[in-house]
């Protein structure tokens, strides 16, 4: 099973970042939590890394009916999209990366969530798949 | 594999997330995020349910060699951490429950992540178990 749905853009971060919060909030999906990862590991362990946002994605109706299927799954939840700069290339390259919905299924052992998650799948994907058209 | 790492309190809800914020910041998990899904799930839906509070726990050493390991894995970072009421008793009864850490190694099938997979489920389980002696 793949860990992230992905793709990568080739623009500056701040734009890819922008991009990624349209996407999603046309998908449904709002923003409830925001890392950034970079600053917070400048700031404990004065350690240097590249961009690196943690965004955390929820569609309350999707939320409600996975909650709704099992209590425990908000330990999976909101749906973690990360927006990080990738250091593999030169230029200007962003890798955005959604946790794959398909999780929640796998590890709860629970086919009553396998609606929500493709749901949540395909808006992911859709989001994604946007995100090069705009 | 379990999802989680759980117990519960005879407690207040506010006691029993006060316990929680403590004994996660002995074991060096600071709280990065926070959301309060019962009112976000008012808010959105006009849906009523129980207490339900989801932190985001970053122990940044852990956090740090978990991405020099893998830069996606911050799909499943922070470690998420529930703290919500049991409605499935009478009385005051709170659910914690802290996403297992083993799932890091388990969906992203790198061996490398088991090292810090294992500290941090040893420390989320120290902060687990400390929660009824306070």
């Amino acid at each position: 099973m793949k860990l992230a749905l992905s793709t990568t853009l080739q623009t500056t971060f701040d734009d890819a970042l922008a991009r990624t919060r349209q996407a999603l909030a046309e998908q449904g999906f709002g923003i409830l939590t925001e890392i950034d990862v970079k600053a917070t590991m400048k700031t404990k362990l004065d350690a240097d890394m590249e961009n690196y946002i943690i965004l955390g994605a929820c569609n309350p109706p999707l939320a409600h009916r996975a909650l709704g299927a099992d209590r425990q799954i908000g330990v999976l939840l909101p749906c973690n999209v990360v927006v990080r700069t990738d250091t593999s290339t030169d230029g200007e390259t962003v890798v955005i990366e959604a946790m794959n919905p398909q999780l929640m299924v796998d590890v709860s052992e629970l086919s009553v969530l396998q609606d929500v998650a493709d749901e949540a799948t395909d808006r992911l994907h859709k989001a994604i798949d946007s995100l090069t058209d705009r």
